[in-house]
């Protein structure tokens, strides 16, 4: 490759552009790989599934975009002052279309529409899901403000095992999901949007309040200093 | 943020309240989410719940207060001299809050008084309850005493897995509490009292053996010399 | 030991046969435990085994050879310049006699020829198979390219830990092989061929695919630059 | 702690003392743990529990003695010279002793002498078997020659899953003791020794293997050079 190229790759036009493509990768194969564990795996192995394919990409592309591979993340760590207003907006735009082509390459490999979509259990009210999907998100994203800085090497173990935990607690109750576009790419192709606001609202207060609360309460004071 | 209320926060009084607050968050996250995963996990999901839900909150809050999440880890830490009793008295506070917080939104989200309560196996006498708890929170707290300062990058990781191991050998035995904290949320909320002091006796003896063991006997020599 | 066999088996040459030799080793213990494990364990079991021996291998064998026990890992790194023509041939070499004697170990214990042989579910078309098993070998080789220089402490088990997320999300789909020679061992020593082809075009595709999007555009800009 | 209690433990004989002492608790924690798993346990979390209780004792008590727990694992570290010959001896002493210790309370707690002892399938006749359990400890110790030097963060970790690693793939078949300790407590307790033999036979075979395997052949040329 001439340097040309990779200068230009490297330059702050392309590491928007490769960081928008990351996020789409990464949410692409987050949702083709969790929601495509449901269809044989027992509800353990989708909660593995959903967290370790997280820690995949973080481990593969982290370099490139952060790996948020959620809105709710972005929007976390826009509020803590981790990443910049425009790289957000590219980054949630890779989200959503990610996970629309992950979802959409699913339903092509299985040919069925019933792609493992968020709901929530009979007994729990639209109101205790977004309580759950709120809290889940909120642990979620007070994890990454914290270990990206002050433990990188374990960082997307770290990560990939909070979202398996979500799972291994709420996954019968809310779905839980955490993530907007997670969410949103089985809604779509399946046209399923049963209770589907309740992954917006949940995930998004959640990640809000966590990326607030830790830049504000909880930062971590030996580190770099925000604010 | 000015600097002047970072200072406020960052001042000795400041951090005595961010740590009790941390522990009141991190055990009332701990009880929500552990307990929570009963209501539809098998045993290895419970177990895999409790351990990783504290990797998680040690992630993320170790920073403020060590997140003890466990009066016998703060037990144990106090004889071990790696906390001070003023501390000590709060995070205790803390913890004992955020368990009885924790079960009483999980009573909300599953309107249900039955959260996951520890009890004794109908093989187990009470005294065994006690030896085994006992055991469970040495190995626990010994785990604690050595890794914090020996591999700060893995101690997350293996606190959370040293939980989900005692879970997965004694959580039909015993209910693998290791905590008088977690016990008691569940119990208060549900009035569930049968045998709670085995959940006392056993953790706190457990804890206060192995603090005083790594501190006179086990003792680390290539770290730090306290006594 | 002299320092004159030392000599010997650190020079070029020594190296080349030490490598050769590790990826035997290696890829026979692979086929030996993954294999293994099919014939009493669950599909959780077996994902976890395939993931974790590698770790185990990799832990043990990657100062060697680096540990790829797999043509595709072999190709991926040829082309994203991690690893030279001479090496990869005999690492080739290596997996295949590895994989046909690991398998025929296992034929010999377990006095049967059914060996865990991959392929594919009766809802997945072979052109599925093989899109499934490009992308599975593609984010496997994704991980390898980036971890190995920029995190080699947690290389050995994240790099286990994306191929037991690869098992998780397809093993009843597309058998999650990932690897051609992990196919070809049991195909041999059992004579069953059925769709074998869909596990060298998946893989080989995946991992010069993960090579080159790794060299030429994921790139980690952080680190040492190639091309 | 007067300085001189201090200084009478780390002296050569008090480490001694100290190295005995963690052996024999680590071996009694390990077969309590492990072999009560099984009590109520399913296979995978036996595994788990096998292979996360080491982590835990490695993780509290490596600093001690190496926390070596098997001693097929101190035989292959005194053949690849990173155990004396003194040390050997007091630490396979504590570990028979824990075993039976650890063995003799379980029984205690459990009301019962069937205590999770080492077997072979009926399909697996005691020369298979004994194949088995060498391969299974020498990948094991072939971990640990490695990974002590070259991966401190990870070795616990590693080696824990490891263990886990080898119950997965064989615990139907042989039992996947790899440790002549814990197939010993059970089997004195219990007074069961069918086909006893194995389970030193081949863990003695396996790590002596790996031992001078890693020494002569696989060693670590960016590591300490011994020989
Ligand atoms: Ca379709
Ligand atoms: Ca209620
Ligand atoms: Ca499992
Ligand atoms: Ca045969």
């Amino acid at each position: 490759m001439s340097s040309g190229i990779r200068g230009q790759l490297t330059s702050k036009y392309g590491e928007l552009v490769r960081g928008g493509l990351a996020e789409l990768l990464g949410t692409g194969i987050l949702v083709l790989f969790g929601c495509g564990s449901c269809t044989f795996g027992n509800k353990e192995m989708i909660a593995l599934t959903f967290g370790l394919v997280i820690m995949c990409m973080a481990t593969s592309l982290g370099h490139v975009s952060g790996c948020h591979l959620n809105p709710a993340v972005t929007l976390g760590l826009l509020l803590n002052g981790q990443v910049e207003w425009l790289n957000a907006i590219v980054y949630v735009i890779g989200q959503f279309v990610g996970a629309v082509v992950g979802a959409g390459i699913l339903a092509a490999i299985l040919d069925t529409d019933h792609l493992c979509p968020t709901g929530l259990n009979a007994m729990i009210t639209p109101f205790a899901g977004i309580v759950i999907e709120t809290i889940l998100t909120f642990v979620l994203i007070l994890v990454i403000c914290n270990v990206c800085e002050s433990n990188p090497t374990m960082a997307p173990l770290a990560i990939g095992l909070t979202v398996a935990t979500g799972h291994l607690f709420a996954i019968e109750l809310s779905g839980s999901s955490m993530n907007p576009a997670r969410s949103f790419g089985p809604a779509l192709i399946g046209n399923i949007w049963k209770d589907h606001y309740v992954y917006w609202v949940g995930p998004l207060i959640g990640g809000a309040l966590a990326g607030l609360t830790h830049r504000f309460f909880f930062f971590n004071s030996k580190l770099s200093k925000r604010g």
